[in-house]
């Protein structure tokens, strides 16, 4: 039984998904292992992971589209707001999606489904270079 | 140190929740592992994984009336909309809740509570076959 | 390639987070295991895990006053409402949030960004005693 893991930096364009799933699955590659677990873990609470559809971009647009209707950006009691208008919106995304997902790895493959990516969900509205680790065990 | 995996299909009856404590447990003894992690993967955009309560039925109806005041199918605005008004619904309540969930094992028995149940949530209105991999690391 | 858990219980004051970052860190110290994965699991329905800011205690508040509208307690046409108007909020409060959270472990600390903070998130009204299960698996 063996483990690896690398520090991943994405860069976002603001607000919006950006899919990581070839690089996770470059690195599940170089790293000699074929059968374990991944586990994905982003390092920020402005900012999330979340399995989805990588064939349709409309998904995208009317997720995001979701959870601004959700959770507007700017409301009047919010006492965290230091950073703009965008910041406790930002925070409350991350709540509702995920940090951390493990994704099971079988025969030199992640499971991942046929329409399934993953991806970072940028919830700022600037750009930003955000961390990820992945973390992989098995043999 | 040793791994298990399944591949789990699950017959779903349209929206709802569909127990899979039982296979998880079946699959976890018929490893003979006693004490490890337990990853749950389900392999869909549009149906997801939750632990919940297993005891009244009644939190599982009232979970999906708040999905779908929350989430409405066929919004205006939605561009997604190929495989009908529920599509994109089922995409939202993905997102909102779980596609991987990690499960220790101690002496033989996963940790689930006593309340605790492990289900596929299916979100589209018709039934469907739905693919859960399960993976098992530990001793 | 070692494991370790442990069943960590947390008095919680009633609706509200609680952080348990120091518990989990003390737990990976105290096993000796300097690389691997972290599996936080919650035992509970009606409590769940978060990683959320732990700097800035208004994001709890907002956080809370968000869900608190998202959901608020003791809506007409639920069924489930057994123990109470904040009963069937708690267990939507849990689906919305996590009940299993994994963090690696990278030469002897758990990647957790500069701001995070684990946290147990009480969603009934009253105190309860709630227990988390610490699973680490590594070298």
């Amino acid at each position: 039984m063996r483990q690896a893991n690398r520090l991943l930096t994405v860069a976002t364009p603001g607000r919006g998904l950006v899919e990581i799933t070839a690089e996770a699955a470059a690195f599940v590659r170089a790293s000699g292992i074929a059968n374990g677990l991944l586990t994905a873990f982003c390092r920020h609470t402005s900012a999330s992971l979340l399995i989805q559809e990588n064939a349709d971009p409309d998904v995208r647009h009317d997720l995001d589209a979701f959870f601004t209707r959700l959770s507007p950006d700017g409301q009047p009691g919010w006492r965290h707001d230091n950073e703009g208008a965008d910041d406790m919106s930002a925070h409350i995304r991350t709540a509702l999606t995920q940090t951390s997902i493990g994704i099971p790895l079988v025969d030199g493959r992640l499971v991942l489904g046929t329409w399934q990516g993953l991806f970072l969900w940028e919830h700022r509205d600037r750009p930003y270079r955000r961390e990820v680790v992945l973390h992989l065990i098995g043999e």
